[in-house]
């Protein structure tokens, strides 16, 4: 039989056993408290293993959440140009990646975030701590007390539409040149991020 | 033993062979499309069984997505006052519902929407035919050609709310006074309804 080379394959089951041991760690403690240490112990398997088959932590988690593309990629293309009209660049960037063929992980992902309290949790731990949080910081938007409600607005808009142009597929939303919807949804998030928000 | 009496029992099923069908039935015609006719005819049971064990088409429909509301009793609210601050009631009325017991539900609806295919063309007739369009009517906004993109992307906002609020849960929002909920996403919802849409 041929053996495979490269570090993804490995042993199906030891793989197996690590994923579902960071699910539970991220899950459970939090991407910040979860480590490579903790998933190891968990899965029964030696630490470098873990790394070898994995990579980093982040690697560990984007695998574990089936993620088809790297935030910390897409997230400097929102943050260049800086705060104006960073509404607009989240949006086309967020249209650009969910229709292209990638956009079809992204609404497993949704799916599958929910379809259960597990997978809920690991969908809100991405989002706050490799999405809203990195892209607040790229902002310089992230010092302020309501920070984080600006970012979780910011999310509910951007689910919504994920959910109704591409799952639920609402017309004439869905047919939608992108950048109508840029126009329409980007002055959403620049209020959210940068506007005035009452309270 | 004992008989139950009134009309929902019925026999199991005969009810479960009319919702079978008239899921079929509306999500391939649609809800304007559907006749309870053709369905009982799907059923193979006469169409009088079909008033009789679930009423009009109307209600027939929201037994088929297992609605816990019926939004021709909220609509009018969302509506009373004109155009003026309809985004804040639309999300003061929406988030009444989902913070009562009743939200539970409207979460297992929007889960089985997101599961496949025939029953996010459920949601998607729902939100056309029975919320968006007779909000529109009734706030007389239906006369015009982007009548039909401002409903949608009302739709994008609300959807995504109730999933990080209720179903993801995602802080500080899933915790969040619902007025300060009203008074960050009600502008958003105004200006989708009545606001000035590039394009």
């Amino acid at each position: 039989m041929a053996r495979r080379t490269g570090r993804r394959p490995g042993n199906p089951d030891t793989r197996e056993a690590i994923l579902g041991a960071a699910r539970d760690a991220f899950a459970e403690r939090g991407y910040d408290s979860a480590s490579i240490r903790n998933i190891a112990a968990r899965a029964e398997v030696d630490p470098a293993l873990v790394h070898h088959y994995f990579g980093t932590k982040e690697q560990l988690f984007f695998a574990t959440i089936q993620l088809p593309v790297n935030p910390g990629e897409l997230l400097p293309r929102i943050a260049a140009g800086g705060r104006a009209e960073a509404g607009e660049r989240l949006v086309r960037t967020f249209l650009q990646v969910w229709d292209s063929p990638v956009g079809s992980a992204g609404a497993a992902l949704l799916r599958s975030a929910m379809s259960s309290e597990l997978r809920a949790r690991l969908l809100r731990e991405f989002l706050t701590t490799q999405v809203l949080r990195r892209l607040l910081r790229m902002l310089d938007l992230d010092g302020t007390p309501d920070a984080p409600m600006r970012a979780a607005l910011a999310a509910t808009q951007m689910s919504g539409l994920a959910m109704m142009r591409y799952i639920i597929k609402l017309e004439p939303l869905a047919s939608a040149p992108p950048e109508t919807v840029v126009a329409a949804v980007g002055p959403t998030i620049q209020r959210y991020l940068t506007g005035d928000l009452p309270g």
